[in-house]
């Protein structure tokens, strides 16, 4: 692996996570001829894929939530996108819109629709205190940082411990503290540098700088923390967002505070439903296209003066 | 036809309208076990009929309009519930609720959810202001009054022109001022008494009391004016309705300003769209559903007081 930083495809309207929600976003942007990137993670909604018995989504009565994540999958298909299984790490403003960051990777886009479900993510304690001083979301990033030195991953998925193994051609010494399930950690074989430590995390030790991670049982000492899960808190994934203990807070033309920012589904709130995912991601995407006419309006005009 | 008045069913949820909207709102609140009445009008969905393709319902690509209107027709059939055949022409405040109207039939309900798609009513000059006093919106209610009297009716429906046969036989004179298209027409018969006067109608006459009806080239003289139109205007419905030139008012959780009505689908504004319409539909069912449960705390706590 280098240490490279891609910068690639620009979009219109980049739609991160590839539920009910992004997908109905990605249809509807698209008929409205906007170029559009749909980024999901690894499995495009475990959430769906997990419900039994669906019977309220309007139209298609009676089905295991598989069978609809299928056919909502066949539908986007059917229209010719594409979707990228890459998790979204950071969305940071740009001269043109915003930057999306995806591990070692770069995306250009003009707007942003949030469909990443509902969060079911609790911080430690300390965690958010220390975010930039010695805890870290991305290994790809802020790796490279910890050169000859220490780092303790705590790794709650998959990736959590292929990270760790990158992680280990870099630092001197790498420690993972993995709750990850054995079935999801199947065909994985850690480097043999790395240490393992059981237990469970309860908090980021630290004064100015975080030193350390405290389990159960025992503290920990490090230089650096990775830590990685499925999901990453929506006012992480975008500096400055607006959330409350809903959710992301967006009004009725589901628009955030961040102009040209929008969101859709269970990551803005209850009810956590299907219908409502989908219903909100065609306005998401609808006032989307509107936000980018409205720009290319303003920029017409500027031009002309 | 008698001029009795009948009370009939108790609803939980009245849901008025039977589009996408009403039809997502009916089968989830039935999904939560609630006693709930669908009223519709004529025919469920003209709007949704008349759409030749439709591509962004997701999960259902590639359908003509009357595919999917007829899919959820499904839906709703397989759950057990029917749509009643009558359109609402009021709503008013009750001791338990709310009262509905459909004709000389009153309904009692403890909630409502307005689902009556985008409103392309214009009333006609001055019609707002001599409603209730001369000018009405149903014969059925108000035709008793015009006993021996002259009424003019404005017939923008099918219903119009069956309406105008009812008061042929209350009122003295009845002129039917139509705007009905031949083809919608066909098969009514208007009673001998009756007299057509060709034109289109632009404003009501009167001073503290309407005293007809000016149309493009000539003023016609009633004591009583019936205009019947598919639609009622949302306020007109629901007096005391907060309404703006967008639509219903509501708020994230498709309440509207009264406590107990909730609102869904086109007739909430912008964008007039069927995924937007069946997520606020399941909304509006899941807070309607909510509303009830509180009622029945409450209720609970003021008896073990
Ligand atoms: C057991 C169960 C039963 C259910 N039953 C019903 C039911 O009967 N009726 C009903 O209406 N609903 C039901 N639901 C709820 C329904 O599944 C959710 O409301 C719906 O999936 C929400 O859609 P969404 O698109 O907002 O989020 P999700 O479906 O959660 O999709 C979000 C997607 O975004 C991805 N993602 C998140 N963060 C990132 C990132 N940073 N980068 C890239 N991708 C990211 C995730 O991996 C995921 O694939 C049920 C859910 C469960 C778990
Ligand atoms: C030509 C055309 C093409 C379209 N194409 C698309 C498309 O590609 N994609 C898309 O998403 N949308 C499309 N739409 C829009 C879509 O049809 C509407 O957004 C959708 O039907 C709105 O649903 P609704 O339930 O809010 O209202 P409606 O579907 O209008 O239903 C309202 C119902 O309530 C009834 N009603 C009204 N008042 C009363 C009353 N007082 N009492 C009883 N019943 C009453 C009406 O008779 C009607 O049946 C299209 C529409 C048209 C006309």
């Amino acid at each position: 692996m280098t240490n490279e930083i891609n910068l690639v495809d620009e979009y219109d309207i980049a739609i991160v996570g590839c539920g009910p929600a992004g997908l109905s976003a990605a249809i509807n942007a698209a008929i409205r001829k906007k170029k559009v990137g749909i980024f999901g993670s690894e499995f495009c909604s475990p959430k769906l894929h997990h419900a039994p018995h669906i019977d309220n989504y309007l139209g298609l009565p009676e089905m295991t939530g598989d069978e609809l994540r299928q056919r909502f999958l066949a539908h986007v298909k059917k229209m010719g996108l594409k979707i990228k299984d890459s998790k979204v790490t950071g969305i940071y403003p740009a001269a043109d819109g915003f930057t999306l960051q995806s591990r070692d990777t770069f995306y250009q886009t003009k707007s942003v629709i949030l469909a990443t479900g509902v969060n079911t993510v609790k911080p430690i304690e300390k965690e958010l205190d220390y975010l930039g001083r010695g805890v870290s979301y991305c290994a790809t990033c802020d790796g490279p940082l910890y050169k000859g030195k220490k780092v303790i991953v705590l790794a709650y998925n998959r990736e959590g411990l292929e990270e760790a193994n990158f992680l280990a051609e870099i630092a001197e010494e790498v420690i993972v503290v993995s709750q990850v399930k054995e079935n999801d950690a199947r065909g994985i074989r850690l480097a043999e540098k790395i240490k393992q430590i059981p237990g469970k995390p309860v908090a980021i030790l630290g004064e100015m700088w975080s030193t350390g991670v405290k389990l159960e049982d025992q503290e920990l000492k490090a230089d650096g923390i990775f830590i990685i899960r499925e999901s990453v808190l929506p006012d992480q994934l975008v500096p400055g967002l607006n959330v409350s203990n809903q959710g992301i807070v967006i009004n009725r033309e589901c628009a955030t505070n961040i102009p040209g920012v929008f969101a859709a589904g269970d990551c803005t709130g209850l009810p956590y439903q299907l219908s409502k995912a989908a219903g909100e991601g065609q306005v998401a995407a609808l006032q989307a296209v509107k936000y980018l006419d409205e720009l290319k309006n303003k920029a017409k005009k500027l031009a002309t003066v």
